[in-house]
């Protein structure tokens, strides 16, 4: 068996890479939230001096990875490689940003999984020693996502209450193959699991599921126990999605609910309007970007698991009749000394 | 600097991953071409028993990855992750297809770049030790593409001199740490370069700059010379992007007329109307899987570079007034032997 395999779908990072630097720029109403004291940059607005919603998140995106390489203390031209996705078709976002930085570019799609894929093979490039310097990025835009993948914003649609709010907003953080941590330790790829659920405004419940599998595999490949951790954090299931996890990891023998969160739930009161809470690539970027990085870098948090998750649909898979596939990858990720 | 990177933007896998099986499954089209008798299965229609030609280019990438991996001797559950994509909206092609296959899954996007991409990251996860067996596969529709880059088939649009024939097909290759060959040996991680082309029927000469930097890139980057490749094959230039990138590489002081290849040429004649070539994820997927890979068995082909090429615009970005920049990643393939 392959040396760095752990299990069925787990991988130990020997040399455990660290993240040197993180960065996360959001929009206003994220700036409003329970977290804004530790986001970089909150922006007065989502147009950010671009004239569509569009192009202003490829800015954002561009302008929170510039930021994460100046912060560790690098030009874009020490990055080998940038891994990152947005929730746009073909990751505009993402591949225009990477046009104006000139890095190597590696483009993921795992809807809002995909920083934790950035950080699952980051890490493997680095520990392979395949990389010095890598970039994990990705963004989401409210408006950019609303209208892609629901109704125009000017329609003035209803929201039910399971719907969540897709964050406004980038996180990055640059990975070396030596530093003085936060150190990713262990990472988990997930499988595609689909229970069956249709409704583009539960994507909390689609997730559930696969992030309740990625949480059981990882413990079971690793031997790792729930009390190992100090906080497992999924992407963005919200309200609704964070019960069903709950239930369904205790189902398999795993009590979490005392350390576990959701980006989803962290970044936004619930008087915010925002119903079950955030959403999209750039909600566990930025929470994990900002809020966890520091609580990482204080020691606050030993070790944590990160589980992004994403919804696989596209509007027209849903106008063909079938239903929401989820996925989640999980990275694990400690303050120091990764001697385990 | 990282052990295994080689130069500005290239990695060397020392172990040298085999891709131990391949397969091709292609469209009425592509079987009535002259690689007609390299394919594994030639498709009677575009459907393939589904109600909608997405569904169809899902089964054919699912088909397509259960088929090489069985030529490979072994089972889904063998495999330690798929790693692919497709030109659809959200990858729904692959995601979906990973969902029946139950194989854990890291979606990439790079538009027609994606297979390079897949066995870039297929090759370090296997040449690090992170994974044991590794599917790499990447899909096309000419009919499901067709409606969502252009115009509705309905509407019977003329086409351009310069436009390209989407191929309907899947190509897929196992990766494995151990094996006899064909071996991938370097690899390269291209920029996203954009030269301002705005014309989604030109899209060989909006690629030919990311393939034309990533070839001279990987040649300084590797100290190989233009006579250790037996072949350097793009993805989808075309006839159009074919000139631009011999012309643009021999500026740059290197003479590859005649070992170069495309395989949006080759895997159609001209008398099929397909203009300026072949394109599309699935067009140098099919044409590596197939026509390639036993040219690679046989020793024909010695040493190969497959640099496929990614045009990442969308409809959106199109609509806003974006140029296409494209991208182009490499893989040094050899049939032997890799003492190096």
């Amino acid at each position: 068996m392959a040396v760095n395999k752990l299990g069925s779908q787990s991988i130990k990072l020997n040399r455990a890479p660290s993240i040197v630097s993180a960065a996360a720029i959001v929009g206003p109403k994220e700036g409003e939230g329970p977290l804004r004291d530790y986001f970089d940059v909150v922006l007065e607005d989502d147009y950010f001096g671009e004239n569509s919603w569009e192009k202003a998140e490829s800015k954002i995106l561009r302008h929170t990875a510039e930021l994460a390489i100046q912060k560790a203390g690098l030009a874009p031209g020490d990055i080998d490689c940038m891994l990152g996705g947005d929730l746009l078709n073909q990751i505009i976002s993402s591949t225009f940003a990477a046009r104006e930085l000139g890095i190597p570019f590696l483009g993921l799609y795992g809807a809002c999984s995909t920083i934790a894929e950035s950080l699952l093979l980051g890490s493997v490039l680095t520990d392979g020693g395949y990389a010095d310097h890598i970039v994990a990025v990705t963004s989401s835009h409210f408006s950019s996502a609303e209208r892609q993948y629901r109704f125009p914003l000017e329609q003035g649609n209803q929201r039910p209450p399971t719907s969540q709010w897709t964050v406004t907003g980038s996180g990055a953080m640059v990975l070396c193959s030596a530093g003085k941590g936060p150190f990713i330790t262990l990472a988990t790829t997930g499988k595609v699991i689909d229970m069956g659920i249709k409704d583009a405004n539960n994507m909390g419940a689609a997730m559930a599921p696969a992030a309740a599998h990625t949480i059981t595999t990882h413990l079971r490949d690793s031997g790792l126990l729930v009390s190992d951790y100090d906080l497992i954090a999924t992407g963005d299931l919200g309200r609704v999605g964070r019960d069903i996890v709950v239930e369904m990891v205790a189902g398999e023998g795993y009590d979490i609910s005392r350390i576990y969160s959701d980006c989803g739930i962290e970044i936004f009161d619930e008087q915010q309007g925002v119903y079950s809470g955030g959403s999209g690539c750039g909600c566990s970027a930025v929470v994990a970007s900002s809020y966890f990085y520091k609580q990482l870098m204080k020691g606050k948090i030993g070790r944590m698991m990160l589980v992004a998750t994403g919804a696989l649909l596209s509007t027209t898979s849903s106008q063909q009749g079938e239903s929401i596939p989820g996925v989640a990858h999980a990275v694990t990720i400690q303050s120091a000394n990764p001697g385990r």
